[in-house]
């Protein structure tokens, strides 16, 4: 998506450890006019599958998963990353591994909103070693629904997740995959749209 | 909002501690279009209100708020509750008592993305006593910004937070205020709307 690329160069900035900052549109600030042209982009590659649920991740897949599910009129569940007494005892989790904070940390979603036979889109902001998308997939094969493929905002290609992904014949669509990043440098696979 | 107090009838659940929980459509699973039409009407409620801004708080309140500013056409900027490596260190900040869970929790903005003079629309999820809220408008005031108004999915009339607010003379509306609650009734305040 050319106009991720030409948001990333513009707004997005780099800093040391691989990091880049997206806080403006997608991560602390949320454009949401750009979000939701984002979600018709995302709902546009997914158009000739069966989708019933999106499913993302708090908290930053939260406004890029309610994009697409607003354009394709679905509802969207979010994984919660703390077990709060909110939530119903009965639950999904998986263990995922924080490559940047380099802990363990456990996402929920309660057994009411995933079921069997449900085809499911995932939705989140970033992929980088593709942990948390991971994560996300085991909840939705333990819920017996299926993963009719990932979309996100910001692929890291260097860090390789995305590919391992796609190794696998799952379908992964990113809406800018940067092949290399420096600080005076943004490399972008080429994509067709 | 008649369609938030059948959606809360329908689909909500009462709780011992006077929990109430709405994660079919507003706190985990998110109804999408349902979301859509909150935003709507908020919107239409502040249609005589110069707004520059969305404010609201993760993560719960990233779709109600995300909703209003793809209606409006305006960014939204959501405050953290965890300062994490990401986070931009020039931060404003304020001290939030949690009531459900009696206890402190700082929530924080970053000053790039909140600026003088700015006229901020404060949506959230939920109203109880109105702590997170009166963060928010800490945080605003801060940054010599200016709240129009405060605007919540379901305010819990019998905590006292919207009305103590109202006292004040600070705009609050909420699409379903619940002046009772217990396991077998729920009795909602009389809008127009």
């Amino acid at each position: 998506m050319k106009a991720m690329e030409e948001k990333i160069r513009k707004e997005g900035k780099v800093f040391p450890g691989h990091i880049l900052k997206v806080g403006s549109f997608l991560n602390h600030q949320l454009d949401a006019d750009f979000l939701m042209e984002v979600g018709r982009e995302i709902a546009d590659l997914y158009k000739g599958e069966k989708i019933d649920k999106i499913v993302t991740i708090e908290t930053s897949g939260v406004a890029v998963g309610f994009a697409v599910a607003a354009v394709l009129h679905l509802p969207v569940v979010y994984a919660k990353k703390h077990r709060s007494s909110n939530l119903s005892p009965d639950l999904y989790s998986a263990v995922v591994h924080s490559y940047t904070h380099n802990t363990d940390y456990t996402v929920y979603i309660s057994k009411e909103y995933l079921h069997e036979g449900e085809r499911i889109l995932i939705v989140d902001d970033f992929l980088a070693v593709g942990n948390a998308l991971n994560g996300l997939m085991d909840i939705v094969g333990q819920a017996k629904a299926e993963t009719v493929g990932i979309a996100t905002a910001i692929e890291k290609g260097f860090q390789g997740g995305g590919d391992a992904l796609r190794a696998k014949g799952i379908r992964v669509e990113s809406m800018a995959i940067i092949d290399e990043m420096s600080d005076t440098e943004l490399v972008f696979r080429p994509q067709d749209r």
